[in-house]
């Protein structure tokens, strides 16, 4: 399998998203015996393009080329020439010629990393770490491996999604990678101001009521409430929308008992979910966050072409 | 002896105090010697986690984790999802998560470090970069080896401090340090408004007038300035402040021949101390800083479980 | 040869400026050839020391030093101890003190990296990233390494220069090196009002008319136009300047048929220069940038006394 750019999930196939959750657990594992550096993208330099500034993203992608031994580079666009006028495929030009490898782009506009993609030099890779409310496609990644590691046949699985689905670039990734893996049954609770209009084209089945939603369901995803949405009149407070929407141990009761709880940060607490949930024993919040860093690894060795060593079940490979 | 986190210097055995100094002298000698990259830190992440902007002292400690070969990840606090409502305990469990091995801490708030510390992972260590008026661990070590590099018995030593230290982090911990050293005399000089209520309760004497203050001491230790205190209306003006408490040359032949004139910095010429006794040959605030790079690589080393290779008198052992 | 400070290119010897540009020519040729990352400054520590904001020439600085592995710090000075009042020496001699080895000085004030090389400590060295009106000598040197990539006699060339040149460092240091490397005809054009006063002095002749100036040259260099310039009354508006002064495919006809375009970004397309022609076959502002990274490895390098590796015809040395 090659890949030259990762714009999104309903791009891949699914080998190829199996193949990045493979090389991601291979990863991982490395990094738990120790490996923390290796030098599979020495001599590479990762530029993260970030018109959106998010220190949170921003830092695991710095984490994870670093771990690779790239050199990276840190462009805050709002700062830097985008301002003295230059176009932004421009700035990207300077940056290829300047022999720069992978540009991790995140823009507040849908389409802007496939845009960059189209205009990129034969030698520069894209990844996507979020435009618009298009597409997430390391954060669904980092999504199917957490499953994964906990749950076996994903055609078995009953996932629920709870939030803004509306606005949600990661609901929208989940959904196609999901689909990807044939996942059984998913489905999607919160105001109905908040849901996209064709949601029975993708199978996806809604629920006004939380404690309906989340009746036997394996999985749960509690989006993160994007508080200047409040401001926009769709929801009347932080507090109802804990009453009506908010997770708590309660409500987790009526899901399946091994039900794992997750959530892509930064979470508020208290207004989509309650603090207990969050760092109770069914939260697999933090093992998320490990996970990300394992699939960003992933996907910038793959699209920079790099051979990732395989584990030995007793030793690593490094 | 180890040493998980470094929050404060009241809690360190003087035991430790001195191999951490011996520690930063190693190092400080290797790195005079050609050795400035040690491989002692490859593959562990070092986190610079300042709620309080400061430049000057992130560098310190980026350049001490890079003379390591550790990564480093700067974190504006400010810019990040702090600011998003996430909690800050979930903005370091994050970071664990994602392997990081040391978070350098600076904030505001007085017992900040010992916080993070108390909620850290296992394997995560906290160094205190300057919590409030309560620590400054890195600095009193600092000040420590640059007076053992002049001076020999810290039992005969007679050590002023000068200035606001009511409000100084940096005196509370050279008290201390000066304390587990057994110094024969610690004296304090400044505005009576800017001084802590219990000094005798510590053996330290207080003296209204520099003149008497400075009169026959080994070291002088002249503090910042905070031009914001000016606004307090605890001091008339900086030119005040200076013709009461300025470190003059005049003054300085008060003190013995030998003294030694330091001073945290930045400094505030003209206000604290005069320019020609910062640049004479008494001074030896340059040293500090020297001094300051070789000790936050000695904590680095220690807490994070690194082998410092030992000097020989004729080679350097890398 | 020996250099310790690169601060304009008036200082330099024509053997010296040919001698960065044959480095910077086998810099090149080894990371064409796969070398991106070359040991030569191990251990070393680049400061780059911005006193005015420039997101695009930091990335240059810092990628040269990342790819020949030294340690980069980024200091933006306007939020550092400068603005707490420490002095701009105090804040080199910090750094200094903790063994940086090399500043890349940017400031407003023309004079002020020979301000920091008159004062810099003997093992430092200083690097002019642009110092008000005066040279951006890095600047000139990637101009002459990319005209000589082209063109082979300089004493044959005619050369333009086309905008505001009495503001322009840029244009400043290339006359300097172009008359060093003793080039056959030097033009300018641009409005009368933007023009130093001085230039027959150096031999450089003014053109009123874009279309009599471009008239038979080889090399034409367009300047960005600084659009603050345009509130200062010396130009009635961006759209009028491109009218006299703009460079289009039409004007270009008038120039010799292999005529190369230089900008040295970021470009404002439509004011100083017509899309066609920045991305025509006749630009070469994409080469500029490949060279600006190899002319600020090579100068580096130079200036901190590392070997760098030749170049045999068959095989790269690294």
């Amino acid at each position: 399998m090659t890949l030259r750019h990762l714009l999104d999930i309903e791009s891949l196939k699914p080998a190829q998203l199996i193949e990045l959750l493979d090389t991601a657990e291979t990863l991982r594992e490395l990094s738990e015996r120790g490996s923390r550096k290796l030098p599979l993208l020495r001599g590479k330099t990762v530029v993260n393009l970030f018109f959106e500034a998010s220190t949170r993203t921003r830092t695991t992608f710095e984490l994870a080329a670093s771990r690779l031994s790239a050199d990276v580079v840190n462009l805050d666009v709002a700062s830097s020439s985008a301002s003295k006028g230059e176009s932004l495929l421009d700035t990207m030009a300077t940056l290829e010629a300047m022999h720069c490898d992978l540009f991790v782009v995140r823009h507040q506009a849908s389409g802007a990393a496939r845009f960059f993609a189209e205009h990129a030099a034969p030698h520069v890779s894209i990844l996507n770490a979020g435009d618009g409310r298009n597409s997430h496609p390391t954060q669904a990644l980092l999504d199917m491996l957490t499953i994964r590691q906990h749950k076996h046949d994903f055609s078995e699985l009953k996932v629920l999604i709870v939030g803004d689905v509306l606005h949600s670039r990661v609901a929208r990734s989940d959904f196609q990678a999901l689909n990807l893996l044939r996942t059984g049954e998913v489905r999607v609770c919160g105001p109905m101001t908040l849901m996209p209009p064709n949601l029975t084209d993708f199978g996806i089945s809604y629920f006004p009521k939380l404690s309906d939603a989340i009746s036997d369901v394996d999985v749960v995803i509690m989006l993160r409430l994007q508080r200047e949405r409040m401001k926009g009149a769709f929801l009347p407070s932080e507090r109802e929308y804990f009453h009506y929407y908010g997770l708590t141990a309660e409500l987790l009761k009526r899901a399946k008992p091994d039900c794992i709880v997750m959530h892509p940060g930064p979470m508020n607490r208290g207004v989509e979910i309650a603090s207990d949930v969050a760092d109770g024993p069914q939260s697999v919040i933090r093992a998320q966050v490990s996970n990300g860093l394992a699939v960003r690894m992933a996907v910038m060795a793959k699209v920079l072409g790099a051979q990732v060593p395989q584990v030995s079940s007793r030793q690593a490979a490094l």
